[in-house]
């Protein structure tokens, strides 16, 4: 089993940042002066879009898979995901030359199974549920005694996450913001030890869809709630947040605010039209808050991820 | 009047690089591992999609506006265009702070008006024929005394857009090929003037849509020839080559090949899905081109100018 008691912190994310530099890019940062105008602040997008596979989960899933000794390695992994994550792994394994088991619910974008695919990686297909997903996936790992790479509730994953904020802040000097979107939280815990770290005084803010705002709710109730969630384009985000992810974002992260489904679709649109590159709708889901006025930042300095570009080109959300 | 009599040469256009350098991006390169796979090359994507106006057209429309003497500059502009160029004009204008009358099509696309009306400038519409608009134009400047900016029959105008080329074959050592698309010429002139003066044993190739491949048959024909067009999605190569840039491509240029429809659209989805940016059909041709093998570029290093990002994504190609 890949150990998930190690401590998150920024040695194991500057760790995460030189076991997996020859394998991803360090991503670019795009400015928009159309953008810092309507928002009244300087916005520093960091394009996960841009990085292998499509999005910063290239990060975590290889630092997981390299971080393997030997003779689990061996072995090989598995994962169940619904997009990105399982790219990012049966990458991670194809690079290191492992087998990697990927389940997906029977309903994935088209794009996502074919980007597994293209990987070699195997894939077993479930129902749509995430209790379906867990169950085969555990099947899976019972059989071939494989090593579980969770997308989220994983140290290595989370370090390797956090190195997207590690170079955002070392490229961007005297950022006051950093901004993220929470699904299970791994991006979240690793950006927020990342830039905590690196500079004390940054605030980090989570964004997350208002129909599935689980961690939002958790995060002002002090406690990890489990809630129904209702449809939301951003379908990256859709997940609960994890529970050490949970302890880790009480510690480190300062506010978790929501955005409508309405806002993450046009935020996408203008990011779309304005900076002329492609991103998917979690990616969207920061900069909707900041067009909601969720947050307060004007005159301030802030770092965005856009976690990934992944869309099925043929559903977008202005055409359904 | 705008002097037209001026050289085309490597002095103009680094001159042109200089007086448009505080109001122009220099725009970033992008290459895909995967595309270099696809095509057997090494490919170097110049993105005028992230320039401003979302397109090549600020470079030279800058150029030729602030190339203007006082007394003419005080009277103002004016230029016929369906998009790129009449935004790019109007922002010149607006940054010189002179009027601008712009001629277009009354079906432009309603991106293109939004961004020309915000910018300030006169929209005049006219019906969508390239004779309304050289009619209507002219009526525009014999009422105001103002100064004509065409869009690419203007030594200003090549001279602007050949910086691109410019910052291109500076980042990029030992280029073999660049590549661009031909509509009217002022892109592909600049282009091959900058490149060859450079860089003298690169080869410079055009690609146009087949369905509006003048340039391609007055290239073979040696002697331009004005051609019944079909249909294209590269909306922005529909016209006709420009009498001086036929000139200047005859003596520079070292071949003109066209695409096909089909792989246009496809082209500009691969690079949407693959890269991750947004590039509107015309930026789309040249690798069209390649992937119809149309040139030879196996093991070579390759230049492509992709020229915008200016879409309407309520009409995507592949939606249509």
């Amino acid at each position: 089993m890949v150990e998930v008691s190690k401590p998150l912190n920024l040695g194991a994310i500057r760790a995460a940042h030189e076991r997996i530099r020859p394998h991803i890019h360090r991503t670019p940062m795009l400015t928009s002066e159309r953008l810092d105008e309507a928002s009244s602040a300087s916005l520093f997008f960091k394009c996960e879009n841009f990085q292998k596979v499509g999005a910063f989960k290239a990060r975590g899933a290889t630092n997981a898979v390299f971080s393997l000794d030997e003779s689990a390695a061996r072995r090989g992994v598995a994962t169940h995901s619904s997009g990105n994550h399982g790219a990012a792994v049966a990458r991670a394994a194809k690079l290191r030359g492992i087998p990697a088991h990927i389940v997906m619910p029977s309903n994935s974008a088209k794009v996502k199974i074919r980007a597994v695919e293209s990987y070699g990686a195997q894939i077993v297909f479930c129902e749509p549920t995430e209790e379906a997903r867990e169950k085969t996936c555990a099947e899976v790992i019972k059989k071939t005694g494989v090593t579980l790479i969770h997308s989220f509730e994983n140290e290595y994953v989370m370090a390797g996450q956090g190195t997207a904020a590690l170079e955002l802040v070392e490229d961007i000097p005297s950022l006051d913001v950093v901004m993220c979107p929470v699904g299970g939280g791994g991006l979240l815990c690793g950006t927020a030890v990342a830039a905590k770290s690196l500079q004390p005084k940054i605030k980090v803010i989570a964004v997350e869809p208002a129909n599935a705002d689980d961690a939002a709710q958790s995060f002002r109730a002090g406690r990890r709630l489990v809630t129904e969630k209702k449809f939301t384009i951003a379908d990256g985000l859709r997940t609960n947040v994890g529970e050490p992810n949970f302890a880790i974002i009480q510690r480190y992260v300062d506010d978790i605010v929501t955005a409508s489904e309405e806002a993450i679709v046009s935020a996408m649109r203008t990011i779309w039209e304005t900076m002329k590159i492609v991103v998917e709708p979690s990616a969207a889901v920061p900069y909707a808050a900041i067009v909601e006025n969720k947050i307060v930042i004007e005159g301030k300095r802030v770092g965005i991820i856009l976690t990934g570009g992944n869309v099925d080109l043929d559903a977008l959300p202005w055409n359904l």
